[in-house]
């Protein structure tokens, strides 16, 4: 090889830089959550193989725990080498035969995102409207089934854009009963949020790992019952991704540990402890841990004069809408809490923009102490 | 919420496990290597949010130096929230319009994964095949390009189960004589073997973090010439991924900063100090590192009586294949270098398998001493 008949080296792009410095920031948006710090501890271990024995071994952990978490026998239950709208897709890629229908529920941004996605992988497309931050119920449910028959019912069991809780409870007995899939996204309520997936019949789910999980994004679960598997096996087609192919990626995490891609060696350390600690508190613990400390934000929050979006009943312990009282620019206060209080909660998506902030206390950052940092900063930055 | 009225934990899938210890690997196989140790301090940093002011201008540094690293002054130049075969994937997804004919040069095993995807993009898949290890010449390339005239000409830089590098040099004048874009695989050369895109007239190109760049492995650099951008901007279709399509992404990574998905924060603060990194060193200083190791490490396995599968000429500074030695068990070979000295090396795919091993000294790995630990263990292990 001969450097020297290569051209001129082009300098324009390259920059001198500091080594990374990263101002302290306290996550309580709709996610990424600040990441436990043994998470992030674990993250900086030297990397091996990702066909090493022992790296094998830390996905069979990660299986195992993510079905506890998820409370699922399902054997296809992995973690997606990507972030959480990675694994939606997942979830979307494998069960959607061209020319399928799919009903949808949309009361909010990732009902949306659903509807996007579905499209792509050449769905017809239904949907089930909401007014953002309320929920179907059965009989909703069960007209829209028998109106639209579709082979996959696709449901927002946490709607990160609304704070509301859609309940799940029936809706498995529903979908054998018109023989259809059930799809739902976890991604705002695994590890925070009681969650019974083979229990009440959920044949596709997926989440993300920043945050009831209180890892780091990058690793994000995705589980398919036996049913929704059994589906996939009987297409005659390709799936139309290649990197989210549930056949492929079977091959790996499954005996024949076939090669498919290169993992996120570091990101499955976290993931892995992230799922080791949630495991020693025990699920039923985390869940009653985030239900009270968000009781707690919920009436500190009215103590100061501000109302919340969503009925009570439907709310999530992971993530709170809270109205933007008239008069008060949503932004601009969001704003002060991050420069003056290294403080980070999100503002409104679609119908609620510039009408809710967005609190969560997910994973490691569901702490009473939170609460208090938050309120007493709001205290100071409001009118 | 009443959990008292909620079903009995299932417990099957619990576990006890101890904090995590993994195995201190040398990964000197076709990759993942070992992450430079600041790039794994830096991931250790508690993340903040994909929308912080702070994490958009790290943003904006990744991708002036991912400019740098590729010599190219792509706008589009960004990295993609998953491992290199995501990043392969988005420069499928965003080139191909449906129906389009792609030629994609197939001496080995990423060449046949792009005959893979492709295919699930509805492309018109023409193929131009040689042995594993050998590479295409510009009269043959010429012969297919006439033979098939394709919308896009794929090929792989640096094949990763052969070795061997794809000389690019007059390619890109080729491809604009008939009208198509060029796709070029970096996947183990970006960081460690010279490239010049804009100067190549290379279209798209992707490559991973994990080899040359010294990082550890899930955030994967994707570029875009204004060419293939164009064409992207022309189609009537949207792209059939959701999660890699550029459109989408180019407002998350451009002015408008408009959501897309979360990105995997603390692998982007391994990426941009990797890059740092890279730039403090010097592009050309690395590529010149790399060669010398690995020149070094040629000499020291020929000292040794083994041979290597391709011609000089085109061999990779990053990735080496060895000849196995007729009646020894190359699997055990590698089984005991794993075992008994903490050192990874990949065995032979496809065509190669059980007749290679691949040795890798990438990014952080091409290093001397690295070499010098290898042929040492081989001395010891081989009969």
């Amino acid at each position: 090889m001969q450097l020297t008949h290569t051209p001129a080296i082009n300098d324009s792009q390259r920059r001198q830089l500091a080594p990374l410095e990263m101002p302290p920031r306290l996550l309580l948006g709709p996610g990424p959550s600040n990441a436990h710090p043994d998470v992030l501890q674990a993250m900086n271990t030297p990397p091996v193989g990702h066909l090493d024995p022992a790296f094998l071994a830390l996905m069979d952990e990660i299986q195992s725990l993510l079905r506890y978490v998820w409370q699922t026998e399902n054997p296809l239950t992995i973690a997606i080498s990507g972030t959480g709208s990675a694994a939606m897709e997942g979830a979307i890629a494998n069960s959607i035969t061209p020319g399928d229908t799919i009903l949808i529920g949309v009361a909010g941004y990732f009902g949306n995102r659903l509807v996007d996605m579905a499209g792509r992988y050449s769905a017809e497309v239904r949907t089930i409207t909401k007014p953002w931050g309320q929920v179907f119920n059965l009989q909703e449910l069960r007209s829209a089934l028998e109106a639209h028959r579709p082979a996959i019912l696709a449901l927002v069991h946490a709607e990160t854009s609304t704070g509301a809780r859609q309940p799940l409870l029936g809706v498995g007995e529903l979908c054998r009963e018109f023989d259809c899939l059930l799809l739902v996204d976890s991604v705002t309520s695994l590890g925070g949020v009681p969650l019974f997936l083979d229990e009440w019949g959920v044949d596709l789910a997926y989440s993300c790992s920043q945050k009831g999980l209180g890892c780091s994004p990058g690793a994000s679960p995705l589980t398919m019952s036996p049913r929704a598997w059994e589906k996939l096996q009987q297409r005659q087609t390709k799936v139309s991704n290649w990197y989210l192919d549930m056949q492929l990626l079977s091959k790996y995490w499954g005996k024949e540990r076939v090669y498919h891609h290169t993992a996120p060696i570091n990101l499955y350390y976290g993931l892995r402890e992230a799922l080791r600690l949630l495991a020693d508190e025990g699920i039923e613990n985390s869940w009653q841990r985030h239900q009270q400390t968000v009781e707690y934000l919920w009436q500190e929050l009215e103590n100061i004069g501000l109302k919340l979006h969503v009925e009570p009943e439907f709310r999530l312990s992971t993530l709170t809408t809270v109205c933007i009282p008239e008069g008060v620019d949503g932004k601009e206060i969001s704003r002060q809490l991050l420069n003056d209080y290294n403080i980070e909660i999100g503002g409104g998506l679609g119908e609620l923009a510039q009408k809710v902030w967005r609190v969560g206390l997910m994973g490691y950052n569901s702490r009473k102490e939170n609460v208090d940092t938050l309120v007493a900063a709001l205290k100071q930055v409001l009118p």
